[in-house]
């Protein structure tokens, strides 16, 4: 077999570590693809890692030890996140967006992937320097963002259900008062979806007064299991009291002006 | 500002085109990032094209002309299909699987991030070379998966609800029985989520008889739109009577052995 050159391994090695978000990856994996010395791959390790630091593309970090190697976190520039915020503020202030009963349109985006990857890149490099077992959403809009955001911090994603489903098996149901509506919601997670004593963050599209974010802090004390944070890609601040204080947003939607137009602006 | 080496922009390349699946990269990007002239670039490409083909890890097309530049279409190895695969049915033949009313309990993989990673790269290069414009699913357990091809394939993902939601706008609504529980079911899709006469594939987490896939045939159509193709991770073959003919699954469910164990086959 031709041998690779230092320039191709360190593309192989750069796709790697990128689709493996903070696993570590035993060297031996790359010697035995490459069929190259420990040193050699070590070397081609400080150049991605060079290149991504100086992109603010990520961390490699190097894990010594028998049971070493090196993994990828995921990191983003304030230019970019800035680059970002500033655009998706432009797409969230159209008129169409402000449907009937004055919510704001926003199932294409929850579901567009570039803005999803971009969105969960930048929550993720809120939280990952917590050591976290679970990300959790409720069904159903939040899911991708979520799913993003537990790919790029290497955990496992949890959706937590509005209803108890035959597909389960057995599961815990809590009921909450949604915060802003003022009525009652069940929420259901099945007993084979997390192990007792795990630590969570929360993941959303949206938050408004914060009704979901505490019933699933009682929801996860089910599980003997504690919330460590919460992040959202929007946070609603048109009814400025809140049930739970510490969490992070992308964007605020602040209401609708005089001309009928959202109200949205940076939350960083 | 240093110049970046040869080594170094071959690692932020990489980055770049595997970051955005699918979509044309304008080799002005790259100039200006590196500060480097057209024609380094191009080689730097070239040999990223020649180290990801050599490890299947995908092709990277050049579109000439005055819009023109590179993008990443994901691949995937036959090899690594069958270590998936392989890996994939010991999961799912633990006992534990099989739950009240015989069902596989599936809800674990379908959250998992490097599973739905490497099951959404096998889907996603049967259907890489169709022109489309949408992944659809139908809530709930299938979006992580339907949310990766969509990424993989670079196009927007759909979701398509149980019920109408007030935070949708209008909605279309459509009846359908499901083939296997002889039950009318609905689905929902919002009036602003498809533009009409698009072209779609579906992604779900398993196929029993089809009925699923029907309807949404039936609600393409209230949009003018098209499905071009299905794709599951698990095919149930308990039930052999299919309404469809047209799909492809990585793994089939065939049951529960006397043993009280699932049987799982590979599809492919």
């Amino acid at each position: 077999m031709e041998k690779f050159s230092r320039n191709q391994r360190i593309s192989a090695i750069t796709k790697i570590l990128i689709d493996n978000p903070n696993c570590s990856i035993n060297l031996s994996t790359f010697t035995e693809l490459f069929n190259a010395a420990k040193s050699t791959i070590s070397e081609d390790i400080v150049i991605v890692r060079d290149s991504l630091e100086r992109l603010n593309y990520g961390k490699i970090e190097t894990i010594s030890g028998a049971a070493g190697g090196v993994k990828f976190i995921c990191d983003v520039s304030n230019s970019k996140i800035q680059a970002f915020v500033t655009n998706l503020c432009l797409i969230l202030r159209e008129k169409e967006r402000i449907i009937p009963g004055n919510f704001l349109y926003m199932t294409d985006i929850m579901s567009d992937p570039k803005i999803i990857h971009d969105a969960g890149l930048i929550l993720a490099s809120k939280f990952n320097h917590k050591d976290l077992d679970y990300v959790v959403t409720v069904e159903t809009k939040g899911i991708p963002l979520a799913y993003e955001v537990a790919k790029l911090l290497g955990v496992q994603l949890v959706v937590i259900r509005r209803e108890n489903k035959v597909t389960e098996g057995p599961t815990v149901t809590i009921n909450y008062v949604s915060g802003s509506g003022k009525r009652i919601q069940s929420m259901s997670l099945s007993r084979m979806c997390m192990k007792k004593g795990s630590k969570c963050i929360f993941i959303d599209d949206l938050i408004k007064a914060g009704g979901t974010a505490l019933g699933i802090i009682d929801l996860l004390k089910e599980f003997d299991s504690e919330l460590l944070g919460t992040g959202v890609l929007v946070d609603n601040t048109e009814n400025p009291e809140k049930l739970v204080q510490e969490y992070y947003s992308i964007v605020q939607f602040k209401g609708i002006s005089e001309d009928g137009l959202p109200i949205i602006e940076p939350s960083v």
